[in-house]
Formats: C-alpha cells, structure tokens, sequence
C-alpha cells in the first residue's frame, strides 16, 4: 500500500512551550510532501525529524496568526541557499501573505513563490495531484482561517495475478482491465472485469482543523475520515475563554469526533497554560474513545 | 564584583546546521539583559537557557538579513502574550526594520516598540544606561551592517572598611569620598582620598562583529577588548568565497585579535559547510592564541 503519512511537528498554542513546537505538518503521500501551517522553528523540526525539505511544493497555511506562519521566511530562505529552482506554492485565506513574505524573502529566494487564496467561507478544491486532492474546510477564528481536507485520489482496482495466468492476459491489456474493461481471451471467451480484479483500496482521508471554535456543521465534511488534527486549546472549564477567543475545548472536540464518525481523532494546539497533557484527553476521551493527543515527531500511517 | 556575562544562543551562518542555531547573544551587565541578533528560534533558546526574556528592553542588531532577525517577530509577539506593558527599543542600522516588523506584529504586540538607526559608517554611541554604554562599530558587508561596543560605565573605587572604622566615617560621606573626596576628621585632620579607598575596578568590553569581511582598521576600536566575538564564515582557503560574500575567514579573525591585542576572542557564524569546527579554531590560533569557538549555551563570565 502506497504511502499516507503524517508527521505533526508543533503543538503548541501561540508560544513555545514544555519543550512544545509551534504548528506545522508533513503529510506524505507516497514520494510527495505536503507541509500544513509553519510556526517559527519549523526547519529545525525538519533538520531533526530527517524530512527532505526540497520535496515540498505545497505548503497550506490556515490563517495569518504569527504561530502559524513565522516560520515561512527562514524556510523560503534556506529552501533557496539549497540552490532551489522549482517553484513553491504557498495556499492561504489572506491575500496579504504574499506582500508579508515578498517583502521579507521573497525577491531573494532565487525560486518563484506562487501564492494562491482560498475562500475559506467554502468547502472548494484548492490543489490536485495524480495522487491527492486538497480541499479547504471552513473554520471560524478571529481571522479568516481554514482547515484542509487531503483525499487521496480514487484507486484503480488490483488484478489478480493468478487470472493473468489462467487467461494468458498480455500485459499490454492490464491498463485497460485496471479501468474497468472486460478481457476476450483467445478462444472468444469474455471474463467479465469483476472476475479478474480486487476491488480498489478505500481513499484515504486526512483534515487538518486548525485555529477554530467548536463548528458542528464541520461534522458532516470530516464523516469516516481516517485521520482528524484537531485543536483543542483548552479545557472545557476554560470554555469563556474559548469562545472569547474562538478556539475549541477537548471536551467539544471529542464530541465533533463522535458526530462525524472520524476513525482517529488527534488533538494539539495546546495553550502553554497545560504542563500535563492528560487531563485534555481524558476530557476529549470521555465524548469519543478514539481520540490521541498530537505528539512531535512521531510518525502516523493512515492505513 | 558586578555580572558582565555573556551567553551565545547561536552559531550557524545563514541557516541552521549540525544543531547549530542562528545569530542571537544575551549580554548580563548585573541585572540588565541586552540581546544582539535575533534569528529565527532565538525564543526557543531563551527557554532552553532559562534567560528572562522580560528582562530584556534593548535589541541591537547587526544588519538586516534574515539569520539575524527572523526570530524578532515571534519573539515580540510572545513578550506581548507574557502582558508585557513597558517599551522595548530596537536598534538597527536600517529604518526598514520598522515598517517589516510593525506590518507583522507590531501594531498587536500590546507594547510600544521603538526603533532607533544607528549609523554603520560611524563608531558612535547609540544607548547608555547607568552601568554600560553602548557604541555601533562600523562593519563591512552586502548590506548596512555595524557591530556593537558594549562598555562598562566608568567605576567608583571601593572605600576601605577598615578606614570607616579607623577615621569614624559616617555613611552620608561615603558618597563623596567615592566621588574622588578627602575626608575631614572630627579632629581636623585630612585623609587623603587615595587612602581610603582601592581604586576602581577598570571598565570591561565586550564587541560583537557580525557579519563583516576582515577590516584591519576595526583592530584600534577593538584594542585591548576584554572579549571579541568575531564572525569566521570559512577557512582561508574558502578566502574567495569570504571576499565575494563579504564574510571573514578563521585566519584573518584571529590576526585582527591579533593586531587589537584582545584579551579573548570567540569565533563563530560558522558555514553549514562545516561539521567539524576544529580547523577553523586551529586556523584562527595559528595567528592568535587567545581564541575559543563560540558554544551555544555556554556563559562567558568577563572578569
């Protein structure tokens, strides 16, 4: 099975803290790296979990808020002293980010950066490869901020091998049977395509959803996803505060768990207020069971 | 006798290497903290050394490239969340650093920041509190740049405690006797001020010189410095390199301590070309004895 990784390298809120980094992630999808959000510090969690930064294209950022983003300047301009040529696509709900970063780092980088906005009021497609699609989520946060959706592009079925040989299929027929087509052996016979194939692999999803208040309607966009990042800042006896400043308790992010079904939730974005992390996910368990709380560094198959 | 302690948070040119961090220094003069420098992380290792980053209302910095400044933002925004209410003023020898940081942070930091432009053609004085001045030290490089002088503010002698006692000095004379005053007895008899007091500690010095090609007429403004840190980007064979870039080669950083007569120079802003940094502190010794590399973490105590 191809590759469907994510490597979460900050969980901090706003700063710094208990040895806790600032937001950024590293999804793999098979060879290609697609990097969400990027605090200050992000390349030296790079340089330390061992990620080839020059595979990265894409970097989607969730909102213009200094622990999301500080980090793109000194990442533009190390990704430039490696001789860089290819372009770096940068996604974001602001416009602005494109003055924030040419002004700063952008002329020098000796790359193009293609900025590229999203809406973040819509649930849209930002980005396809062969291999995965990108799509916005909203979030509501005291800027404009979305999340993102990746799915991994529908599978072609597997053929069976031991069929290849009992039909003599020629190779140059597999495609064909890969998309959907019967096969005529030699003696005229039809198998149809059911016969010779194993279904497709079930798409992959993952959602990346933060800074955000509680939004049960995000429920049914994250129905059965594999793999839910959520923030959950605080406790929900700091729920005033939440709101106030429009994040999401664990208690409530367990309960979006459980309203959407998601196979694994994960939970970060911890305010510096928390030296023990435990109490956020026993509070965030005791509405879904599967939930994780969000660990640096550590790697996370998406089977 | 007071602190005057110097601690390097980062070593590495350009970007990070080898667990090598960017350009930042804290200088302890008592309980004052000045910062030189601010690449990105420099918040990071404030934590890790435990430094009271509310401690600190002065940033000098060198020049305007991004290994020497991207941690500012992150670093502000975070002294803003820490209810920071007093000013803290940034020095730098180009006024654009006003207009990148206030469009970023600034206007949200919740503290008055306020920029001064040094001249970097100019040995001047840019700040002076009680215990230290503090003087710009013109630097060559691709952009504006200076280096900072720090210099301990002249010292009063210490009275005797044993003449107090011996001459029945009340404490409201202490003052003008250290000030350079005779004393009066109750019997009338003159004590010469030399005879109360040991003389004055004499002032220490600490220069920062970051980043610059070799300047051989900088060696008269750093005569006799108690404690140089010197960029060495490369080793002399790199001298090319060093001249096309405008940076300094291990070689000629330990001939320039050599022509000042330094008491100690550190070498550092270390190539990410280099893992081992043993030949460039053989190279800079070759020329000079009295030179170290600059350790991460380490506190220099200049006595």
């Amino acid at each position: 099975m191809s590759k469907f990784q994510l490597t979460i390298l900050g969980t901090s809120a706003a700063l710094p803290a208990y040895g806790r980094h600032l937001s950024s992630q590293i999804l793999a999808v098979d060879n290609e790296l697609y990097m969400i959000d990027c605090g200050e510090g992000t390349q030296f969690q790079l340089l330390k979990y061992r990620i080839k930064k020059q595979k990265i294209d894409h970097i989607f950022i969730s909102h213009l808020h200094g622990d999301h983003i500080f980090g793109l300047i000194g990442f533009i301009m190390t990704l430039g002293l490696g001789d860089r040529k290819k372009p770096l696509h940068i996604y974001s709900p602001e416009q602005r980010l494109e003055e924030l970063i040419m002004m700063q780092c952008g002329h020098e980088a000796g790359f193009d950066i293609i900025f590229h906005v999203t809406d973040p009021t819509q649930h849209q497609l930002v980005f396809e490869s062969k291999k995965v699609a990108v799509y916005a989520i909203p979030l509501t946060h005291r800027v404009p901020c979305n999340g993102y959706l990746f799915v991994e592009k529908d599978k072609l079925p597997n053929i069976i091998a031991a069929k290849i040989k009992q039909y003599e299929i020629p190779y140059t027929e597999i495609p064909a049977i890969k998309a959907g087509a019967d096969f005529e052996t030699v003696n005229g016979m039809t198998i149809p395509h059911q016969e010779l194939v194993t279904p497709a692999a079930k798409a992959r999803k993952f959602a990346y959803c933060s800074d955000t208040m509680y939004r049960e309607e995000n429920s049914s966009l994250l129905q059965n996803v594999n793999l839910v990042y959520h923030e959950a800042t605080f406790l929900h006896e700091m729920l005033a505060n939440a709101e106030r400043t429009m994040h999401t308790t664990a208690l409530q992010a367990g309960q979006l768990a459980q309203k959407a079904g998601v196979k694994k939730m994960i939970i970060g974005h911890f305010s510096a207020r928390y030296t023990d992390l435990e109490p956020l996910l026993v509070e965030a368990r005791s509405a879904y069971e599967a939930v994780d709380l969000a660990e640096e560094g550590k790697v996370i198959s998406i089977e």
